[in-house]
């Protein structure tokens, strides 16, 4: 039963029982330590940055947190020629963004990692980095697992990522659809503006489809979408919340729609980064050299007239603004001096993180692909709802890797570590064959551990919040700007909303020193 | 249209646009200032309680917060013969529960107030402190406050509280009756195993009265129920949480009734503590002495093999065991060492203070009292919506007090803070005539910006939370164990559930001392 080779548990609690189950715990992979950094970083014309030295302790602007939205918005006030101090709690950058380093030149990701159409912000800045992208495998069949009934099929048709179970493909089509239409009401600048503002955040998604006599079958097939974008179920999740996530997945010119969530091919699945995504924070902070200081958690952030100080383990440092680019959780647990506005502190109450974990296993070759599999399942059964072919752009090793979220992940993490691990194998194996249980590598990634995240891969808001609390997500407090994901307007909870954030962020600073 | 007098707004944060409009803040009062400490404590007779010295660094357990919880334990370990060390945050103990000195010997509360039947914990420990009980003023008619129109009814009747509306009554007894019913399936000490827990955690208390097709005019009234008793609105709160809420306001011999929350005569509100509730913190701390330390928040807490290490502003601290006895986002800012189980840190996460204000006019007399009013209204127009007579027992002088929760208090605490109190004076007036404009004294309590509490009157869960998170609510985490009103399993979010907590926490420390 249980399967050879090495596995590695990405978690940063065990628990207090105790582990005794022979797997190998590696250290946080540091900046560029055990990465390839393959390229040196493109020479691209752009301004000469303002550079700090490692040893200052002002700079015209802090950034608290060193993951793609924090790096952003500090490149952006080099780049402008401001002097910017960027503090980081963990010993590497990226914070959602983490490379995994498979040996032989291959790495895995077991944060963000797929981008797609509109997304173009992430886009331009990993063009500027000098990191390519490649198209997500997507050759042959999907499998649709059910019920215990396994069955494939083609995610090239009309119906896209959709199985063609006729029980739920009518009514799942046209909930989309609904959804869709619905969302465009929502602008994504204040979603507690939509007309029905008030009646869709009085209600979770799951009442939605209950009121909406949705065919109860459909419930397993939604569970499998929510479950990854979430990190989350239906019963979680507003109404309200639901159609602005889904109009915030497109751009300005073109409008969200909830398939672009779930979809490979022309979705936010469509494509990868050559490298893993984490090669552009790490290139990002060796441009910015010593101006990032690693295993620096920020503790207290006090406002005067003149200025901000900002209290880490690293030391105390002073600038004329701060930019808090840390999820809302953990931004929440800052100390500010003074306090900020109760309403600003009740909505961090109210932004829990998602639950998510990834799997991942490695096999000599993508076996799959020779039966004519892409490697994408949906399934109504857990833990791994979800997967993808994780492998290198060569496709010399194979990489299976599952989403596990929402509740699923809840009641698995409980498990002792080599259940988890057996579990979610036999999901693998319930798709792909007896043969997935045979990795030679097995990594499970609980971001729900993570002292610095406290869960992936976006808050997730319940009822009410948006309505009575939405106005203070990124509305400045003085001196502090908020970065991060959960603020952006579109593409929030992905890479492209940060960047997006990280940029805004940063313009409002500029407006200011 | 400006009251004259002296007004007092308790607020940790005024904002960073300043004030400037003439108002007195007073400093917080400290244990001892500022209240009579009018008698002695009385001779009681109980064990010798092991004292700790006030410069002792180590005990046998530690407990994190002085408010009734965490002192209750202290108490508890302390009449055991173990040691103890308190620490408290603010500079005074009781956390919620907070007196506020009206001159000439009188006390309001600006915090938890009310007591009543089968709240048999605190009621029997105020007794054991020497604290009487004075009935709440009830005499006369209640007001009814209805878009604009205002009339008076009788709360002795069997319909008690409820407005005797015929376009509201018969929905609103009939949907009260309901959740009693549907209560009684919901295990107080693990809600998620009631039967219907799924459906009942996936949806809110408002889509119940959509989908119950309750008179939509209800509503209004709802509102003036679950604003203080929440701190938040019907789209807020899960349905099974609401149902758990419920079911706890009882005890092991009464079942809970949702009556019982928002009734005086025979419920919650029926009464008082002569000298102010917080006289009971007040007296448990003087018995402990030294034990207590004011100003010292706690900030980490490590557990070892062999104890735990406290570390505080007020020095580093070590015990076999630590009850952590502060409100679960205030818990979840703490650091840990080892990080607690991700389940118990998402659940902090998801436990959101309610929101609410208490605003208090003083009078030279209850005038109200000869027009034959209680002093009691329930209307549908903020931004008091509920009010009752907290004049002292003696009459003397008058006191109105009006509960300002959930949505209201949102949207008021954004607003200049004479215009906060001009509206909440507004409410008064309609209620009891323009003579409630001009107060001697105003006192606005806006518990969302104390920063040891975060909000009130109490953690308000949305669907979803207590299903996948609730067994984490006081599992104890090796050494470390969890008290709080938030932990009760009867009159959760009470003065009662706070005691109980206490006591339950401490039976598990000396299970382990």
């Amino acid at each position: 039963m249980e399967a050879e080779g090495s596995f590695t548990f990405r978690q940063g609690v065990i628990g207090l029982q105790g582990t005794g189950s022979g797997f190998t715990r590696r250290g946080v992979i540091g900046a560029g330590a055990g990465i390839a950094l393959s390229a040196a970083i493109p020479k691209v014309a752009r301004a000469k940055p303002a550079r700090t030295s490692a040893s200052a302790k002002s700079a015209d602007a802090i950034v608290v947190g060193a993951g793609i939205s924090g790096l952003t918005a500090a490149r952006k006030l080099s780049a402008a020629g401001k002097t910017v101090i960027v503090l980081e709690s963990r010993d590497r950058v990226g914070g959602r963004m983490l490379n995994h380093d498979l040996g032989g030149g291959h790495v895995t990701e077991l944060g963000a990692q797929f981008v797609g159409p509109t997304q173009d912000h992430i886009l331009g800045l990993a063009k500027e980095m000098g990191v390519n992208t490649f198209k997500a495998y997507d050759e042959g069949q999907n499998v649709y697992y059910k019920s215990g009934q396994r069955s494939t099929f083609s995610d090239k048709l009309p119906t896209g990522a959709v199985p063609l179970d006729p029980l739920i493909l009518p009514d799942l089509l046209k909930a989309v659809l609904q959804l869709d239409q619905m969302s465009q009401s929502v602008p994504v600048d204040a979603p507690w503006r939509a007309e029905k503002a008030e009646e869709w955040d009085s209600q979770t998604l799951w009442s939605w489809f209950k009121d909406n006599q949705i065919n109860p079958q459909v419930q397993g097939v939604v569970s499998a979408a929510v479950e990854p974008i979430f990190g989350a179920e239906a019963r979680d999740v507003s109404l309200l919340y639901t159609l602005f996530y889904i109009a915030a997945s497109g751009n300005e010119r073109n409008p969200g729609t909830f398939e672009r969530n779930f979809s490979t091919a022309g979705g936010a699945q469509e494509s990868r980064f050559v490298g893993g995504s984490q090669l552009i924070p790490l290139r990002i902070a060796q441009e910015l050299g010593g101006a990032v200081h690693l295993s620096s958690p920020v503790r207290r952030i006090e406002q005067t007239g003149s200025g901000v100080k900002v209290i880490s383990d690293g030391g105390t440092f002073s600038a004329g603004q701060v930019i808090v680019a840390v999820p809302p959780p953990v931004a929440g647990r800052l100390q500010y001096d003074p306090l900020l506005p109760s309403l600003r502190d009740q909505l961090t109450q109210r932004m829990g993180m998602g639950t998510l974990m990834k799997a991942e296993a490695v096999y000599d070759e993508p076996f799959w692909r020779k039966d004519g599999l892409t490697g994408q399942a949906v399934s109504d059964t857990g833990p791994a709802k979800i997967t993808f072919d994780n492998s290198p752009p060569d496709g010399s090793i194979g990489v299976l890797m599952g989403f596990i979220g929402g509740r699923e992940a809840r009641t698995l993490g409980q498990l002792p570590l080599e259940e988890q691990k057996a579990k979610a194998l036999q999901s693998f194996a319930n798709y792909f064959g007896e043969q997935a249980k045979k990795p030679k590598d097995f990594i499970l990634m609980n971001w729900s551990t993570e002292e610095w995240t406290r869960g992936c891969p976006v808050s997730v808001l319940g009822p009410g919040t948006l309505l009575d609390f939405g106005t203070a997500i990124r509305e400045p407090v003085g001196r502090i700007h908020w970065a991060g994901t959960e603020t952006a307007t579109y593409w929030n909870g992905y890479m492209d909303g940060a960047v997006r954030a990280g940029e805004r962020a940063a313009g409002e600073v500029l407006a200011e020193i």
